[in-house]
């Protein structure tokens, strides 16, 4: 069996995306090297055109910083740090 | 920024549980050192005590690996190899 630890363990952290100004914090964990699990459904009750430019800018800042995206189920987004993937199959 | 990479990338999966024989695939698979998130929705509607089960099972494994086990949501489980700690906090 696989033992091995980091010196550093990885954290991952879920929580609301409540407000554009949030994803100041979701860059912040990825950029501290956490994977973030996201819950959109409070910004879609407030305003779908502040949804779509929220999650328009963490895709492209995960890109940029060479991470991985993808969505979870109907109401989350995964985002993860250079160095973790996200397995892509259909029922993800 | 913290651009690092490691040699071997750490992989996400998330897939659903859909019988007790799916817990196999996900000791596998956090041997393997994945995060894994599943989706116990079909089992439930399948058997409640078949879902007791395995979820005691997957509970008991990822502590005896030293791993990390959290809710998500409604339908969901994280499960973590050693190394990867979920941060706990209330909106998870």
């Amino acid at each position: 069996m696989s033992q091995k630890t980091r010196e550093n363990p990885i954290y991952l952290k879920a929580y609301p995306l409540k407000e554009y100004q949030d994803i100041q914090r979701i860059k912040d964990d990825l950029e501290a090297g956490c994977i973030v699990i996201v819950r959109f459904t409070p910004l879609v009750k407030k305003s779908v055109e502040e949804l779509a430019k929220s999650v328009d800018e963490i895709y492209k800042y995960s890109t940029t910083i060479g991470g991985d995206i993808a969505r979870l189920g109907e109401d989350r987004i995964i985002i993860t740090p250079p160095g973790v993937k996200i397995y892509r199959e259909n029922s993800i």
